[in-house]
């Protein structure tokens, strides 16, 4: 297909992935990772399915400072400067599960101003000063967006879920770009297939009448994570849908309902977008990022912006997953006959269990793992560290991973 | 103390240790190892008991070809020929739990002959061409001690098991070589502390009425391992005691009882002591052994003669145990504040549980591991494999060992 007009695709590469602890860590968080197993990294899984839609120029990935080096080594295609091409170093390059240390090692001690300076100047990796959640990144990139391109309509996609069926999803980015160009801020909602807790939810309310996307409605409210039996209603109610935090909206849309929503936070962008590409670039976002608000962008603008009227949202049904934690990661593949879910990875023996249905165990290490007697137990098994764990404790490895935090045990997060 | 005079000390040391995998493996067993982390493998603490009852040059060792080597640099005092002493190579010393595969490939690939022409002519080190039970292994050091001292008492005293009283442990050898100088084969009965299936069971008959010695009496009957009821009332009865396998009698005594029990075992070992300070050593020993019956001395002479009144039983009561499984290696150390047993061995962090009340975790690497809302669950960390068991399965890691050996597993067994 040819890429829409005018488009422009943003990549938010933040978060931990600290549920997926030890495989996901502080250096090498999930979207560098491979973790399903296609040769391809989360992140650039991403790209594969945006480049398409927006160009291969129209793509840019907002990421910290710490991840800058890999993200550029694994997405050449970000940088259009010849200098940058020199950061594509082998030992960036994500190992997949098996990514040794030292190249986290080498990837956490890389600087804003190395990254910026090694990355050029007006390339699509914008590196933000420090993480202040998705509202400051998603507006920040469409502001750079509408000053190097006009009013684009900018579409925003996670750096971490996964889609199995690319033209559906593609088709669904598609109609949204249709609605943001009647002036929505449009979300793609996706089909849910169980009455998960995990996600919130998106209702939806009238069609727009749009003839050449019947199939777009209003939102009518976006829902916080549900509890089990209100989930079980939702599933069997086709208004709701999961909210996979997709928004496609006109630059200038989002950028006047900032302005009218937080201006603080609407002028600390507008200065960093006119510094951007500037020399100023640095002195400004070291001026102005720090004082900015931490805020999501379903909080700053979806949910007042839709309580007015003004949201959209697209059924999305293309087999979506957030892989939030190693449940989700394990429903990806289906267990072997003893029930056992295994994932192994690199070299090594395939782990063995007895007597432990419905367990998963992730091997990315040469070592043999061995499970007896412990259905639905969770074992991960990496160089470093090694995680044991009862499958519906699976939410709690964050809270664990901020206890080895605590514990002065930074060397293994 | 001074040694007992005519007095040899046998340490047959043979036996996997397969339910302490993956810390106990095939080319370097748990006897090899520190399992209790006080600077002295398993052997090395039965010599430290056993040397000054027997003095430096009555202790024999008999052991396997595979692990000879490492036997004779653990023991340089087994060793009387300067030849010896160029296998105390530190490759081929046991670092405990933290031993390199390294290591264990060098020992397993060493053979008898090499050992034996390496450990010279005269030395304690006597290698069994093969596995075959503890009545050839024993009957054999008893047969080589009487050619070469005469009709000395022999005691015969596992390799892999721990004592904490060694006086009191030494007052009861004392008493059991009393009891064989009248005549009896005697065994040490360990007192009982709690009801275990885990162990076989000794019945006391009357006292023999020895005056210097009133405590030893007449074995009345070897009971095999109990149902648990049964070992309650074992426990509520004085005259139950546990068989610890130690055996103490004259060299002639038993020579003659196997001639009588077993003629053919008798014969072929009685060949092979006659050649085995002789040039003959090799061709005897790999023409008879072979063709012996593999048979543990229990059967073959404790029990039966047993059952003619011909066993005297001491009672000892010095803190023992045979390190069977995870869970007596844990017993040995008391749980953390969280209800966690944590055996660290070498460097790295100690290991992490929440909710994870009642579980054992045995780290021997450099590396994290994390239990997490698992109680009773069991987590051993090797550098080359890995055992996640439920504490009621501790058992089974011995049938889980011999499923990885029909797996085709070997490199890690």
């Amino acid at each position: 297909m040819n890429p829409l007009a005018d488009f422009v695709a943003v990549i938010p590469a933040g978060g931990a992935g600290k549920r997926l602890w030890p495989l996901s860590r502080a250096a090498q968080p999930k979207f560098l990772l491979d973790l399903t197993g296609v040769g391809r990294t989360l992140i650039q899984q991403a790209w594969d399915r945006l480049e398409p839609l927006a160009g291969a120029n129209r793509v840019e990935v907002v990421t910290g400072a710490a991840h800058a080096a890999a993200v550029a080594a694994q997405l050449p295609g970000l940088d259009h400067s010849t200098a940058a091409a020199s950061t594509n170093e082998p030992s960036l390059v994500s190992q997949g599960l098996a990514a040794p240390e030292s190249d986290q090692r080498g990837d956490s001690s890389c600087r804003p101003s190395n990254g910026a300076s090694r990355l050029g100047h007006r390339d699509n990796l914008l590196i933000e000063p420090g993480p202040k959640d998705s509202m400051p990144a998603i507006a920040l990139a469409a502001a750079i967006a509408q000053r190097r391109y006009g009013d684009v309509v900018v579409g925003s996609f996670a750096a971490d879920h996964i889609i199995d069926d690319q033209r559906a999803f593609a088709q669904a980015v598609e109609a949204a770009y249709l609605a943001a160009l009647e002036g929505f801020i449009a979300t793609i909602g996706v089909k849910p297939t169980d009455p998960t807790t995990a996600y919130g939810y998106i209702k939806a309310g009238p069609s727009l009448g749009l003839v050449q996307a019947p199939q777009i409605k209003r939102v009518a409210a976006f829902k916080e994570k549900p509890d089990r039996a209100t989930a079980e209603r939702y599933l069997a109610d086709s208004d709701y849908r999961w909210n996979a935090g997709m928004f496609v909206f006109r630059a200038s849309l989002v950028a006047e309902q900032l302005r009218r929503l937080r201006p603080g936070l609407a002028d600390g962008i507008g200065r960093m977008a006119d510094a951007w590409d500037t020399d100023q670039r640095e002195a400004v976002a070291a001026a102005v990022w720090p004082g900015l608000e931490r805020i999501a962008f379903d909080y700053a603008i979806a949910e007042p912006v839709a309580a007015e009227g003004g949201l959209a949202t697209v059924p999305g049904d293309f087999g979506w997953s957030d892989l939030g934690d190693f449940a989700s990661l394990a429903d990806l593949t289906a267990p072997d006959a003893d029930g056992v879910t295994r994932l192994a990875q690199g070299s090594g023996p395939a782990p063995v269990a007895l007597d432990s249905d419905g367990a998963v165990m992730v091997t990315a290490d040469g070592r043999l793992v061995a499970l007896l007697g412990l259905p639905d137990a969770v074992v991960v098994d990496t160089p470093t560290a090694v995680l044991v764990s009862s499958r519906d404790r699976l939410q709690d490895v964050k809270a664990l991973v901020e206890h080895l935090e605590k514990s002065g045990l930074r060397d293994y997060l």
